[in-house]
């Protein structure tokens, strides 16, 4: 049983987290996504009432970083081609001396699985079978289509953090 | 009960209401959307048949500007970079002479509840639980797949504006 | 009854029939669009065999005229911005002294109407409901999603002329 | 009956079977497309693990080539423009002394037929029925959502080569 008064900070992978998996593939070998509006609400959400945020990925992108860091996570928790992720999830936990329960980590394919099991994991309704059953949760929603969104909205309702009037303030000034 | 006969003016969020929420991160933090031609072909029939239009988001990004004017959408009265989103509302409003049961505002998400109590709020069918709640119309379509247009349309019937014969010979000067 | 042995040509609208309708738009005011592999192959296939092809299309954009004079169809024959589309029918019916019942129209929206009416109208299943009550066929697949490619095949079939191995070698020529 | 263990090879068309089928239409006649990370990461576990790659398409884009090569694939064995694909496979196929039950093609459409029926033929679930009917495998996935992952995610396990932490280390190394 998740206990989700716990959580203190939210993690993701990028292509079928953040992203439906799609990445539109330009002349140059840069790959472009598409992000979902209502997860970045609830990425925003979050930054403004002092969760922490970071980004585990084997993909990189100057557009990654620039689209998540404008949604509150900080550029410096954002790791781009991270090909063993635990190293990296040892390094933003260990900044912030975050404890396992204390971290939920979103991920939907192989090479997130040891960190989803080392944290609470949490994968999206499309994720491969391996990430939903190293998952402590499964969202209905799919990637980069409202998971984020409805799992980070759940964490801030148990916790009596997810109220736009007291955000709306900040919001304002941040973004 | 709505009484569509009153509206003279339809006022947009735009991420999730003329989009289905969907936004390609470019190098340099540009967001491009898609917009759908159903959609647009509705936002010009009242264009041309005498409606207020206008646009209140949170977003900002001239690929918005530019396309939404060339639906009929005045530039003046697209609100980008919009944080209180009643604040523009108000103003909206204001300059046009509009009570609050002649507009209708389209939104699909937390930060436009506010304006859509204050007049005749609709929602997209996948809007979020809040603002659906919000709506005193819920659309059967989706967000950027023919919510505006078939809100539009419906108003345009009920009011006997809804006619491509009239309408065609000013869309061939205007258009 | 649609004499389907009788049809010599093809005609398209573009937003909603060539595509799904969705518009990605770019700063500077072009719009892109997603165009799909089997409509197209159905496209070429016309061409090669001697089918009459032309678009009547109200949008306008260099990326349209570039892409389906590629699938075969002659760039003299791309008809953008059209506003009253009959006229630009009437033209490109004159030129080929092609007969109403000779020629397919696809459309899937109001504008495309009359010109449905004139020959034989054929809409996407997700047209508006007035545009497939205009069709003498309605495709059970979507526009830029194969209803293009069905029916183009389907009158190929019925004239024998739908033949990979007849076509492969002009394919290899001339694509 | 196919026998998964004598698999040596995949190959595979773009349109369709590595993407949905949608190409954007850029201005200048390049056409973009959407590649789907799941499948990205089961092209990379067969790269890593010794099986040979080709890609055989009637499609020419820089983009193809850059996106499909830094997945593992050899530029030597991008065959772009192929207009009778039975060509470039017999190449493929004598350049690593591969025989017909050693290689997997996918194709999604007519062009791909004679290379599904020389070969291991396998068709995503949305080809046209004459490319699943040549496919000796159907998967139930579509192109560029899975079924190419699906595909060789079973060969693989069927033949004792899907293990992730055998190809972490060089995943490392290469990608």
């Amino acid at each position: 049983m998740v206990d989700l008064k716990k959580i203190k900070a939210f993690a993701f992978d990028v292509d079928g987290v953040l992203t439906d998996g799609l990445m539109l593939a330009m002349p140059g070998g840069d790959l472009l996504r598409q992000f979902d509006a209502k997860d970045a609400f609830g990425i925003r959400m979050a930054s403004l009432n002092g969760y922490h945020l970071a980004v585990i990925t084997g993909a990189k992108s100057l557009s990654i970083k620039e689209r998540l860091s404008y949604c509150g996570i900080p550029e410096e928790d954002i790791y781009q081609r991270s090909r063993i992720k635990m190293k990296d999830f040892a390094v933003f936990c260990g900044k912030y001396g975050l404890q396992p329960d204390e971290v939920m980590f979103f991920g939907d394919d192989i090479p997130d699985i040891p960190v989803m099991e080392a944290c609470i994991g949490v994968a999206p309704a499309d994720a491969v079978p391996e990430a939903k059953a190293a998952a402590k949760i499964v969202a209905e929603q799919g990637g980069g289509r409202g998971a984020v969104r409805h799992v980070i909205e759940s964490v801030m309702r148990a916790q009596g953090t997810w109220s736009w009037e007291n955000s709306a303030r900040n919001y304002e000034k941040v973004f």
